[in-house]
């Protein structure tokens, strides 16, 4: 007979009741310490704590806390508007840096802009527009320091795919829902910001991305053969058998060798000066301003050769001036109303994917702090007020951040530059685009894109983890062979089914004590541990939910069976107690303690006790609530295994010497 | 300096290191045991291992293995047709108890057949065919020996509502519709038991469940408020604001008060019946055979008095004779095929539920093992001949599975007998039942479905899980106030949303050291655990996945924040460790390995220097593969805190001194 005192525990007391100096094995042995049963929390205490760890988990209100009001005035302003705050401290120094970054990143914009529109099938002062307001309105908004704001290559393949399948871009309907759609990417981003539901787009595994990226790129670098190679007549879909088949049909007289000559040359030119910039860091303004220049001489090639004769197609027309308004074409009633909302709020969710990952990316480089949630509303409002000026979707482009970084951008004032110089080419130098071909376009794309291809990571990815490689790769293949949509829908569809898998079939394992301590862990991962005769330890490895309450309660009902019929072979003593090691099992339901009640049934008609161990705060509080901490007996949870097994190994010997 | 030996562990050999005497506080300190590598998995092993588990966990092929071929072909078809192992042992003995068990359920389901196939909009008659064909093939079938198979409430209502939102009840079609939608819910109910994706129907919560039930229970006896007033006027709507509004509208003149007197008088002797059941166990066979009784009376009784010309309804017209056949009128082609599929795959999910639910139940009581797969290939291939024979979808029912349980059947025998009684009834007095008040049937429904209402799990669930309770709330508001498929909606988008819940917000806890033991533990949960000066340490409780990463980094560097400014007011020592107890983190991905990499760095521009502590099998084979483990230092990944604790703390003194 045990004589550890069993009393309830009441309230915060803590109870501290000394093993019987009977099972004294050592004069070491630790106290045996009651689980902890936490006063019972206050219902509406219990439930803010939730909704603010979900939603204000970063508690964006800390710095509001006990200031004089006109001071949170100020605080707030600044919180909406972060350049009060960065422009108060702004000096010279500051904007040397500032300019060369906002030159390098506009000589690198032009090209990509007007090559980006084409991908969207907009025209091309779409493109450049995208590139002037969007960026303003974000410097004075947004709190990232290194992000490039304007249209990317990703969201443009996206739009453009998701508009055609509605309406075609001869249409001038086609316009207008791209501006609506770009509307609602806004209103998308700007609700996901304000109701805190940033964390939606974390939905999106690392890894699905990597994959959509590289397919994404592979689709927009195969879109350019058709100005690359100068085909007339190319197909309007997007998967590469389609894409193959239209470049080589028209292989025998669709191809136009001076458009190739000047598309190949500029293209090797172009990777030829990534390559330096890779190899030497210090010179990664070449490639930085390479598509400017190859735009400058072919151009210029063009116009004395009049190779346009020859069959080499050229921009031709791009309007110039400023961004005209375009409020008016956004449609706010009719059937486009519902597909401008459906594509912009997939195109909106994934400018936000994009944008985050810089924004995240370079603040930790800088180490500063980044709100997800107010960065979204930043880049919200941007898209929201370019609906309205004739941009369509921008957001950070990856390329363009990392050389605004190299450069060394050192505020949100470089992206002003950049904004200046556009407004200036939009203002002057248009007229000049005429005669530069698309060649040249489609090679600055093709080498731009190249960046979006990530081996290594993928490298990783498949080292790391298996799952996350078959997400990546169906990603990858379902954009390469279907169509953006597909691809990313198998991304997401995937992610899903890895969190669903998480939570179905959770791991379970049986633990042994490590030879010399009291720690005991899991045989398969440390094979020295040794099993304790006629106890059987098995640790859950996740919060028992109802997705997984009937699992976990046959899993452990299966291990049992296995080791009963182990034992036997060897003629070892029965299994008398099975302790379940509850450290990992941070939360338990209704169903799960309906599973656990089923458990301590199926092993009392086996003459098998029930022992948990470690119940942490939340389940302890459940099993008392729901009475199964008196069914099992109060006595039979413990703090630790090594409790547990201290308790239960005399009462076996009793039992036998009995 | 430390002069604990830091050499790779190579394969499965561990390495035991000792503490330095130095450290040695005490002469019993346990050893420093290093952290596990498991050799890493074969790639294929791996992912057939994860395959078994999903799918396969119950290992169903354990009985076949290292037999003869002629045994495997007995065992196989005696899994498939479980009679051929249980007909075997079968005895007079036993058929006693199912005799008496199969009659008492007849004499309840003929009733309540007929109710059931007015809620679903079908001819009475479609629902007694309902409890002859099925329970026969699940008798040959299924593996529960106590679950009574035949129409039931919920499925009738759901089946009702889903066929009218499609076709009117008054065309041919409508039973079409039927007999195609019973068929798709086989076979949804086969192709999830063969592909063994059982566990999906896991994923509607408990809670979730009954709310639902309890919701159903409310409309399913609102409807009858037609049949108990005599209403002939009554809307198609299943909403409490809809039929209340009828029920009222139609007081002054579509009442009835021969029928009200009937039908109330016999609705109390129904519930008074059900009373004496409860109160004494011995008696459950009264409300068993109330309904029947109470039929067999009012039927004489409206024969003798010809009630039915004072406006009293009847019952009328049922098909006499066996079930037709009815593989010709379900719909292949057309429309209406997928409307039949959507309808039916739903009807067939929650049929599942139920049957399961009912299934494990008993089983748990009796102690015998059920294969929830098997059981679902059962009810499928039941519903599937049923569809073919003029039945709708059958499944377990809850109220008839327990008066069988109660009447002491032994196996499915009881549904053969049943059965047999209900194909006599069918041949022979039918026509009896043509002076049956439809007010009689309305009252044996509504004292049939108010077991479905439980109370008691509904206090248990809001003292157990506050969002379990909101669940069960929003399923049964749903019901009640909108539809059946909208209550189910909730309760789908609940349990979803709170598994989502889980993995993007999992718990950390600050850890501290319980007084006379080497044991951390949360220290809101024990509060009389102390912090250790100098070190923080925090407990993840969550596998790190791309759902979560950047929160559980984020807290966890806000936690050293809070930590710090605390440390500051007190002027104690600066936090130079952060240890991340990894017990409950049993597994990452590659954004969770992404996520502990920029923890790393960001405390290293802090000069804190992370640290980990029981890492498990899966974690560290990652953390080695993607050499984060080289990156943070072998040396400060620890078996358990205590250990890390022990070779940091010195570690400190040292750089105090210095």
């Amino acid at each position: 007979m045990s004589s550890r005192v069993t009393d309830k525990v009441e309230g915060r007391e803590m109870d501290i009741t000394r093993v019987p100096s009977s099972l004294n094995h050592s004069e070491n042995l630790p106290y045996v310490h009651k689980v902890g049963i936490p006063q019972r929390q206050n219902l509406l205490k219990e439930f803010t704590a939730t909704l603010k760890e979900t939603f204000f988990h970063d508690d964006p209100m800390r710095p509001f806390k006990d200031q004089p009001k006109s001071r949170k005035l100020v605080l707030g302003l600044q919180s909406l508007f972060p350049i009060l705050k960065w422009g108060r401290e702004y000096n010279f120094s500051k904007f040397k840096g500032d300019l060369i970054a906002g030159l390098t990143i506009a000589s690198l914009c032009i090209p990509q802009d007007i090559g980006y529109a084409n991908l969207a099938n907009l025209p091309a002062q779409n493109g450049l527009y995208s590139s002037f307001v969007p960026p303003l309105v974000y410097a004075i908004m947004g709190s990232s320091r290194d992000i490039a704001i304007g249209p990317v290559a990703v969201v443009s393949l996206l739009l453009g795919t998701l508009l055609q399948n509605e309406v075609d871009h001869k249409k001038p309907e086609y316009l207008s829902l791209a501006f609506t759609a770009t509307f609602f990417a806004g209103i998308t981003q700007v609700t996901l910001g304000f109701f805190r539901l940033g964390f939606l787009i974390d939905f999106l595994s690392h890894a699905a991305i990597v994959g959509f990226m590289a397919g994404a790129a592979i689709t927009i670098a195969l879109q350019q053969l058709k100005g690359l190679l100068g085909i007339r007549k190319f197909t309007k879909k997007t998967d590469i058998v389609s894409v193959m088949h239209s470049v080589f049909s028209t292989a025998h007289h669709g191809w136009n060798w001076q458009t190739i000559l000047i598309g190949v040359s500029f293209l090797a030119f172009l990777l030829f000066t990534k390559y330096i910039g890779k190899k030497n860091k210090k010179l990664f303004w070449v490639p930085a301003i390479a598509p400017m220049i190859s735009v400058i001489i072919s151009t210029f090639f063009v116009f004395i050769t009049h190779a346009e004769k020859y069959g080499v197609q050229i921009v031709n027309h791009i309007q110039q001036g400023v961004n005209p308004p375009s409020a008016n074409k956004i449609f706010f009633t009719g059937p486009y109303l519902v597909k401008g909302f459906r594509i912009g709020a997939v195109a909106g969710m994934i400018a936000l994917t994009e944008a985050v990952a810089i924004g995240r990316t370079f603040a930790a480089m800088k180490d500063y702090q980044l709100d997800g949630n107010k960065e979204m509303v930043a880049l919200g409002t941007m898209n929201i007020i370019g609906s309205m000026t004739s941009c369509y979707v921008a957001t950070g482009s990856f390329s363009r951040s990392a050389v605004n970084f190299m450069a060394g951008c050192n505020t949100a004032v470089s992206n002003i530059v950049m904004s200046c110089v556009v407004l200036l080419t939009l203002l002057v130098i248009t007229p000049l685009f005429k005669y530069t071909p698309n060649a040249i376009l489609a090679s600055i794309i093709i080498s731009a894109v190249m960046g979006l291809i990530d081996i290594d990571a993928v490298i990783l990815i498949w080292k790391i983890d298996k799952l996350d490689f078959i997400a990546c790769m169906g990603a990858f293949f379902g954009v390469v062979f279907a169509t953006v949509e597909i691809g990313l829908l198998i991304a997401v569809t995937i992610s899903f089914a890895k969190i669903l898998l998480q939570v179905t079939r959770p791991r379970t394992a049986i633990l042994g004590k490590l030879p010399r301590t009291t720690v005991y862990r899991n045989i398969q991962q440390y094979p020295d541990a040794t099993k304790v005769p006629g106890i059987l330890i098995v640790r859950v490895d996740s919060a028992i939910y109802f997705s997984n309450s009937n699992y976990v309660k046959e899993r452990i009902l299966r291990w049992l069976i296995d080791e009963e019929e182990e034992v036997k072979e060897n003629n070892q003593p029965n299994i008398q107690y099975l302790i379940v090691e509850m450290s990992p099992v941070t939360d338990i339901d209704t169903s799960g303690i309906h599973a656990l009640e089923e458990l301590y049934r199926s092993l009392h008609k086996k003459d098998v006790q029930l022992v948990l161990a470690n119940p942490g705060q939340a389940v302890i509080d459940k099993l008392h609530a729901s009475e199964f901490a008196t069914l099992v007996g109060e006595d039979n949870i413990f703090l630790t295994v090594a409790d547990a097994v201290l308790t239960c190994s005399p009462k076996m010997q009793e039992h036998f010497l009995a």
